[in-house]
This record gives C-alpha cells, structure tokens and sequence, in this order.
C-alpha cells in the first residue's frame, strides 16, 4: 500500500495537499505522521526522515521501492497512476492552466507563507488585520488569489476551481486555512469557496485531526506564546 | 506557433529551463524576448508581460489562446503534446524520480540561487571562493546536488541524468551555469556532467544569445560595476 510521510496536521501545509488529493479521491495509503519536533540534523524529525528520503523533508510518498519526494511530483505520480479519478482536468487547457496554478503556489506566495503561517487550531484574526494593514506583500499575495479563483470559478462556473475536484483544489486547501485563521478580507463569493473546502470531507478529516493534536511548537508559532 | 516569452538570456535562469527543453528537442517555436528593464508596475517588462499572462513574469508559452505561465506547468505541457520526445523518462518509476527532482528545483535551493545569480558571461571564482567560505548554506546546497547528480548518473548510466536529455537537464542547465560562473568546488564526474550540459546544442545556443546581449542590469549585479 502507499505510505505517506506527513508532519504535524495543524502547521504542515506541504503535508496536507497530498494527503486531501489522496483521501478525496478514495486512495487507500498508510499515513506516517512524524512530529516537528525540530529540523536539526540530531532531531527525531531528521532521523526519521533522513533514511526514507533524499531531502529528509515531508511529504514523502512510498510505493514499494520508489519513493517521490516533492508534493507536485506525487500529485503527477498519483494522477498518473489513477487516470480514472481525473485529479488533473481532463481539457487539456484547463489541465496546463490547473498546472500553471499550482505550479505558481509551488514556487511563489512566500509573503503569505512566512507572514500567516497554516496554524488550524489557532483564532488569530488580531494578528490578522496588522498584517494586512503593515504588509503590502501580503495584500498583493490576496489580491492575485483573489483574481486567479474569480477567474476560474467564473470560467468553470464551480463549485471548485476546475468545476469538479482537482489537484488545484487540494494545492490551495492549505491556503483557505490561513486566510481563515488570519481573517484576511477576502469577496463573498471567494468566502464561500474557502467554506465549500473546508467542507470537502477530506479537508474536514485533515481538520479534525488537526484539532486533535492538541501540540504546540515555538517555531512554528510566531504570534502564540501558548494554545487557547 | 508555439510562442514562449522569455527574460535577458544571460540572467534569466526561469526563462533558460523551457527555451532549452524546446531547443533541445527540436520543437519550434517562436521566441520573445522581453528586456528585464526593472520590475515596478511601471516598467516596460511588466507593462508587455501584463497583458498576456497573469502573474506579469517569465517565461510564459503561448500556444493559441492557451497561456502557460509558470516553468514547469510549461515543461508538463510540452512533454504531454510531444510523447514522442520522451521529455520525460519512459519508466515509470524514473519518471517520478525527475519528477521530484524537478519540483524540488521548482522550491529549493533558494541560497544557491539568491548568492549566486545566474550571470552567464561572468566570470567571478573569487566572487565564488568567498560565498563557499562564508555561506555554508551555499555549500548544503551544492552538496545536495552533487549527491542527487552522482547517484542518478550512476543509476541510469548517464551521460545525462536520466541517460538520455529530460526535463531534469534542462531544469538544472541554469544551475549548470551558476557552477561554472562562480567555480564552485565539485568532484570531477559532477564537472564532467556540468560540462556535458554546456556542450548540449541548445545550451550551447542559449549562451551565443547570452553573450550576444552585452546588456548590463544593475539589480541583477551584485557582485560587479560594469561589464568584463
């Protein structure tokens, strides 16, 4: 069966995009949670890590002897391997465009990356206004959200960005989180969007066991001096 | 035609990965080039991107009214409507491994790639000397590519990494660059592919319209005044 490396539910947002692609389209694999208890190189994290993969990062797919270690390539991988579930669009235009959205999360929103960290558990919308209001980089970062989903959503006439659901969907999952959790002003109709993910069962389990967790990590927690 | 947008030849190191594939596969296209002036709102780089793609950069691959804009959604569809280039490796289980070592490309190796711009006709191995001393994340990174380097050439027999041309060469051609401008240290059989890289004929065409340029752009010259 797949295995799939994954850090801590609540702040591994490179975890959770293939775990909801796998757990939304049915695939049956085996999830290795391994905390975040540091990135040293003496850290449990890396100790685990190191033997299963050549980066010593999550997520890490295992499919017997291969291992596929970066998110866009296990999002190929699986796609390819399951063409019945159509996790790309099956229009080849929309299947380079659903590739171009990723990709481009893939590489870039790094002012809304390293300023709203994913935190699931945490309610921070305080922190969430003063980012907004001191961080233009931030602000663009929505602004180009906002346009890209308006544009698809009107083009695919939803529910999700593709219509059906899709890689792009579980690309973007972990992005709805932080503009929840930060409260960052976004339209109505991307409100809803950010709802109808949050509201995809596989979304809602990643939650829940997120919310489970109950850990909390200083590095991970640029804003929390403690839970609750 | 094909037409794919591109930056100055001897900095754009974006641009470098799709202009190769295609070149070096044999797939024409039309190329425009578009001069990286500055990158404000204002400028007449993202004035000309604004129109035809949705984030404003390169490289972006026009092909009718079907825009591609980010490297590897580009690399995806052109492998996809040409299978018979084999852009990516026939095996399966090779093709998941230049899948990820591409993606990893795609997100990674940031200090290499914020210390040592590509900057094709530069020579700068004291400007290099110093960065290997002083930025050991430098020498991570350097590490981590000749350890996947050596061991996909040993799997796959080279002479590339994969054996024959893939998407993974042309995805670190640019790095390929950024070794020999700044006389990184690396064992003989990773200078060797290094050097194999720049003999490709694609590569080699990227270099003549490098050289050609004679441009000089200060926001892409940290370490030099003037040209030569």
């Amino acid at each position: 069966m797949l295995k799939l490396y994954i850090g801590n539910k609540n702040y591994s947002s490179w975890s959770m995009r293939p775990w909801v692609l796998l757990r939304q389209a049915g695939i049956a694999f085996e999830e290795v949670m391994v905390r975040f208890d540091s990135f040293d190189a003496q850290s449990d994290f890396k100790r685990t890590l190191g033997p299963v993969s050549p980066t010593g990062k999550v997520p890490v797919l295992v499919d017997g002897d291969l291992v596929v270690w970066d998110t866009l390539a296990i999002a190929e991988y699986v796609a390819e391997q399951h063409p019945e579930h159509r996790l790309w669009p099956a229009d080849r235009a929309a299947r380079a465009r659903a590739r171009s959205v990723c990709a481009e999360m893939h590489s870039g929103f790094t002012a809304l990356r390293s300023h709203c960290p994913m935190n699931i558990e945490a309610h921070l919308p305080d922190t969430g206004a003063l980012i907004w209001r001191d961080k233009p980089a931030v602000r663009a970062d929505v602004a180009r959200l906002v346009a890209m989903w308006s544009e698809l959503l009107q083009a695919h006439g939803g529910p999700l960005l593709f219509g059906d659901f899709s890689v792009a969907d579980a690309y973007y999952a972990p992005v709805c989180m932080r503009l929840a959790t930060y409260g960052l002003p976004v339209p109505p109709h991307i409100a809803e969007y950010v709802q109808r993910v949050q509201q995809l069962p596989s979304v809602k389990a990643w939650i829940d066991g997120a919310l489970a967790e109950q850990d909390f990590l200083d590095f991970e927690e640029p804003y929390r001096l403690h839970r609750g």
